[in-house]
């Protein structure tokens, strides 16, 4: 058994992490902290939890997180690069939600994030946690940064196209336009995430630039070993989970004979969480919720030179705490959907 | 023109008097306060009202408010009652949409408010305002306390029975179960009326005692002459606006012949807001949603003992912004429904 | 492994037998039958289905269900009474989840459901799936009649009350004010549950009468040996999945000391799946969303005489398609909770 | 008083058509029309209507449609063209919400809505219904095929842009990603749009080709004078009303100096129902909600060659029903206005 220790357990990817970790066959979930809750058993502040997770929170001075084999940080921003040094080096790995360890440039991060890197020197060894594109260092990881909720969309989107030798699209114009449930901004009482002001409502936000671009920018530039322009335009929908992204690229001349379809499905192929649907599918948000599966649908109106690629997935789940358990599954050697094979809830 | 001022437009109540008093012909909006906003125009916050509202929010300090006609206290619980005594002093007439003028004794008051009552001299002036019940009262008020949402509708749809000389139910034993949308928290930032929380959700609260009961069990009483025994079950609907209350009276056995159908349409006859439905209807949130009616419904399963009344109204409109613009209008010697014949949002 | 058949795979209650069952570690998905979509792929029709089920519709007459150790009837009411007998005859357990199998007295079925019953004789055998109640009797039957959504809240919510050897609340005046996700009313095309008609808007329905009336009141008598008089009003909310039942009860003057908490605590002290949460509790639909738990808080106002039971349970799960399940496990001899101890989903 | 007929009251343009002219000062509603529900008040359809709407449906043939001054179709496509030769000999005005007159290539039509075009000869004088760009045509026009909601959404959006005498942005690769609520899809009974299905869910649809395409690059073309190719992706959003497009164009190398703000402005100075919005906005749907508003914002993420610009309508108001008030409004010589200056409904 996995002895697995969360920090800050009070929003939402903390408690989607219990929900999945409670299930986990081979996890033992030892401490969960909260600065502020302090003794209060987890089934109070979340009775979903009741009869399933007899935890309690602890303060973190004396959770003894040092004994774990991995901690999660489900926290704030900030969080996980002032507490990692200390549990790496009593030999504990650490798997991130939040931001700390995704952008390997300090001054990058610095500049979106509003703070200095209290770790740079732990940037480099720190691996980005988006399994199907960095697999194999995630099996030796000590220190994991996983992947936004949006950056897993549309790196996962782009991945085929940009992975090829040469360019089949234009990728200094890729254009994201994505939608996310209101859960993604966490658990935090702002008047613009009351269910009066974001229900039966809908809008884009941080046109003018959201944290998630230089992170996927990174890792598209990973990915096709080139330069890659993006535009991101993040819209919130009035329901709770799921993000849907519609991604465009323009088709070069010299790749509109490419078979797209056959790419994406050759390039998934072996993928447990990764589905690529039939051509002229339009997946649903619902087709994935409160899964870890991620669907992808292509389509080329007319036969012209716009590509495309519509991506659904389950914010909280592939885009963070699911991801996450995942990540860890590869981490300690675990079959990589141990623990994560449920079924979207539909309806 | 009727000069108006509003203390507090930020919340709810606020904004939706600006939309009704914005359209209302007889009226002309002098000023609107916030401590907090000073300078800012209205329709930056709310830009619903841009092209529409060009006033800016005031300090108080400056607003001059002691010009105006007539002023509406859109505030939290405490302020109307520290303010309206200078208002008064200047010929000032106040509405207002919190509390702090519906209770008529000021230790209820405070038991259930948790501060002293600042102008307990005030209370034995303070007309309540339901205008169905408290019309003439109303025409010479100079101060108003505004009912509040969830009272309206209990009040109005148990208001035909216990108006009768004999009681014809069980008055003692009255159960209200209501259902009120998240509008009614006001547009306060708390983690329970996220929409990722009150979503996709439903739950009864305040079971142990909510606020609104002394005040509905205040203003039966005052119809009913009568003491008056209520068990009152609040829950949160997962939608913006909208109250829907179902009222159950045990008949008592010698008025089991009674009309019930034919005694509210008589009480309600010349009412221009409220609408008596066929027998049998089942009335929807929404044949109210932003207008200022409320609809009203008799069931008596089987010719049984039991009287289940259905009341629905929209809790901004009749059920608080939409009903104090009633009164003002009575007060004002104005046709009752002027500036307020919207018909209701459907779908 | 039980080879498991289903009957009519197309609806909500069908979709989510899918669900569990696909993730259940004794089960073997056999046939599902549809007459309109025979050759179909499941998930096509429903592709959260996708990579898990790879099991195609087939014709009802081609499925060979008398193959199946036992097959559930997810069908409209009337298809389980007619393909019962053949099947029954064949040694297969049948698991009706409409309502052919609920009701004892053919009269009384053929007065709420328009249809004469088709197979009168076998009502006797057939065992009313309510687990908590009728655990032995489902230990060797052959043909279950799953409870329905609103009953088994209900039933659960006063079974408590009524099992005591002498009546500790006015039974002949209980009053059930009952609120149901859409996904209650089953996936058809009807005018009055689209989006944009139930969406943002809420109302009561079959006031006059509803069919889940008369089987609670059986099952309620059944449980009290004593005669029931029930009011029951449901009315319909703006969201997906999820029952709420708010029920009161006066208590008699008797009874006025008894400790309900603990009654009830007791009453449920062994079951997997109801949980009686701590006194003066809100239970929330979405504390057991997607999961097959059901959870009870009571309230008594100021000490007073009337007993509030809040309950909250997911109508497709404890309501339908997961009791359903625990109903097999407990005929098979399975651990109860065999494949249903999928945490809620929350948010 | 116009004398005002409606063809086809039972869907939401019909039902926000009466809301609408119900409140004009200048009409008087004649009568209107379903051969369905010849006989039912109107209010009984729609209770929201109850004391403000006396009118009953009558069936076509006795409606004696020939007195009005002007008929509104607000039926399925294919009907209007069928009726309208004999209402404009009558003398009759028409309008017509449906696509009937908004394609002028009767083929082109044919193609997209699946029938061949019944009045092909009345094509070249049916005037096009969006009074921002075709207002002069239609202070003198017969017969008027209101634009469809979301090509009212994108010719607005991008007609400044394109209404200039050169090319400012790549006009043959624009991109449209637009969303809309259910409304959009009519008050037809389908299994799609049911709560269950639609609402915490998102999709796009119609990827390979929607009615609305041809409608709007012809839309465009006429305000360019030049070729336009358009990506246009519709997406479902989770609620009742609203459009929300996001608009992406290229910017020309030599336009990169152009100020797109004050290209803006100016092009909408004077128009009544168009907000451009300061630089940076992003337009919630809720701020024209219920309303005649359309709101823009214009967005160019660090000053690059994107230009992004975010429009915001009620499908049903701007998109529908408001509009062809608007045009009627113009049509008979009364302020664009009349009857049209509802405030938004927030929350």
């Amino acid at each position: 058994m996995i002895k697995v220790g969360i920090v800050g357990g009070t929003g939402y990817t903390g408690v989607e992490l219990l929900r999945l970790l409670a299930q986990h066959p081979e996890v033992e979930l030892v401490a969960i902290t909260s600065r502020t809750e302090d003794g209060l058993p987890v089934a109070t502040l979340f009775p979903s939890l009741r009869g399933r997770v007899s935890l309690a929170f602890s303060d973190p001075a004396k959770a003894a997180l040092e004994r774990c084999d991995v901690v999660f940080f489900a926290t704030p921003h900030g969080v996980a690069m002032a507490q990692s040094p200390a549990l790496l080096k009593a030999g504990v790995r650490v798997i991130d939600l939040a931001a700390d360890f995704r952008i390997k440039d300090p001054e990058v991060f610095q500049k979106w994030y509003g703070m200095p890197h209290a770790a740079p020197d732990l940037l480099r060894e720190a691996v980005y946690g988006l399994p199907e594109v960095n697999r194999e260092a995630l099996r030796k990881a000590r220190l994991v940064g996983m992947a936004g909720c949006y950056p897993t969309s549309m790196q996962l989107g782009y991945a085929p196209l940009l992975a090829q030798a040469r360019a089949l699209v234009d990728e200094g114009h890729l254009v994201a336009d994505c939608k996310s449930g209101v859960s993604g901004a966490g658990r935090k009482a702002e008047i613009g995430n009351l269910l009066a002001e974001a229900s039966d409502n809908f809008k884009a936000y941080a046109v003018k630039g959201h944290r998630h671009l230089p992170e996927t920018v990174q890792g598209l530039e990973a990915i096709a070993r080139r330069p890659v322009g993006l535009t991101f335009v993040p819209h919130l929908l009035p329901m709770i989970r799921g993000i849907h992204s519609t991604l465009y690229a323009r088709i070069l001349p010299g790749a509109m004979d490419t078979d797209f379809q056959m790419l994406y499905e050759t390039h998934y192929a072996h993928e447990p969480f990764v589905d690529v649907m039939p051509p002229g599918s339009t997946p649903e948000t619902r087709s994935v919720r409160a899964s870890n599966y991620l669907r992808i649908a292509l389509h080329r109106p007319d036969g012209g030179d716009t590509l495309i690629v519509l991506v659904v997935e389950d914010n909280l789940v592939k885009g963070a705490s699911g991801q996450a358990v995942q990540a860890m599954n590869i981490m300690f050697g675990l079959p990589e959907d141990t623990g994560l094979r449920q079924i979207a809830v539909l309806p």
